[in-house]
């Protein structure tokens, strides 16, 4: 192995370290040394890739946006607005840098942090699909897709919280296809929302999509 | 002033400055020594009212579920539902104790604190409501108020912290309203839809309806 692959591969178990205490303790109360024991790495190690715990935070919460990736293209945008939530309900389930990056996104220690980065994100992502949905005439006239876009996202922190904290986390795919099945008869047409598959196994099919595809494209 | 009395106002001085440190620190990061200052209490005041910082917040917390009263009845129960979340915004605007208390519930921090009361209660309050509007009808046939009394806390719950970690907090009572605007019409038929006021002053007005009664029921 290179040593900069070496490197690469420190970092990254570095993070998934840091991930997985910030999920269970939150910011306040991780503690690097935790970190160092998990990732099975020195204090010179772990200071070579990240100057703080600030800095390992900032850098966890970064990989949340970074699976923010669109979805597929679907019959309509409003599906891929919905395909974006379910997909990453599903991945929740799945991907401890995500769980932590989350925990710490819905975590309100660690005054100095600043944590409005993924619903900033999130609110851009969601807006740009919703225009194009307005665009193509899929929403109801009234519907103002910013404020439409910030809503849905604050909402979904809300359930996938509140989920956490009543310890039915692993029902998340349920309660946030819920949310959606609660949500579009008030955003999209009659006609668009009869077309919409909002069940909780969607995600999980979408994501197996995109992984095909993907898979695809990579050959 | 009776013994009794002084009793009862320095144990609510320090449960006011607890909420205030509590909203602003986050429970971890609050200090004994900050909520003696801000209540101007000495140490054994304090520990004579309250055995922990966690029985302080506790406590806190409590008052939040005391603050959840059922709204004035209204010509739909769907308005009724509406009403009770328009006014605790309108209220969290200016009352230190529930922002202390929504903070502690919003907050991962504090791992020994159960923080699940005030959504089970909120959920509660919520589904009687919704039982008695699909009682008289007001519902759509597939809503199961079960289902959609813990969406709508959770995503009440997102929506507030969103408008905090935002440093939008002044603005609550609109984006509030925005989430009834959007989920009333995937809930009531269209006939007690067109009936509802969802704009963000409601709140405001309910609530000082709901004290003008209280004060001609005192007299």
């Amino acid at each position: 192995m290179a040593k900069q692959d070496r490197g690469v591969r420190t970092r990254q178990s570095i993070l998934l370290a840091a991930a997985a205490v910030f999920e269970e303790r939150g910011y306040d109360a991780a503690k690097l040394t935790e970190i160092l024991v998990r990732a099975n790495v020195t204090k010179g190690a772990l200071y070579f890739h990240f100057a703080s715990k600030e800095e390992l935070a900032v850098e966890v919460i970064k990989a949340q946006v970074e699976a923010s990736s669109t979805p597929l293209p679907q019959a309509s945008k409003a599906q891929e607005f919905v395909d974006l939530g379910l997909i990453f309900a599903h991945r929740l389930a799945h991907d401890t840098l995500l769980r932590g990056s989350v925990r710490l996104t819905l975590d309100q220690g660690g005054e100095g942090l600043n944590r409005s980065g993924p619903y900033r994100d999130w609110t851009k992502v969601s807006l740009r699909i919703l225009n194009e949905a307005r665009d193509r005439g899929e929403l109801q006239p009234h519907v103002e897709p910013r404020v439409t876009a910030q809503l849905l996202v604050g909402a979904y922190a809300g359930v996938n919280m509140m989920s956490q904290i009543l310890g039915e986390a692993h029902d998340l795919s349920r309660q946030i296809a819920a949310l959606y099945q609660h949500l579009m008869p008030g955003i999209v047409i009659p006609a668009v929302l009869e077309t919409l598959d909002m069940s909780a196994g969607r995600g999980e099919r979408a994501l197996a999509e995109m992984r095909a595809v993907q898979a695809n494209g990579a050959r």
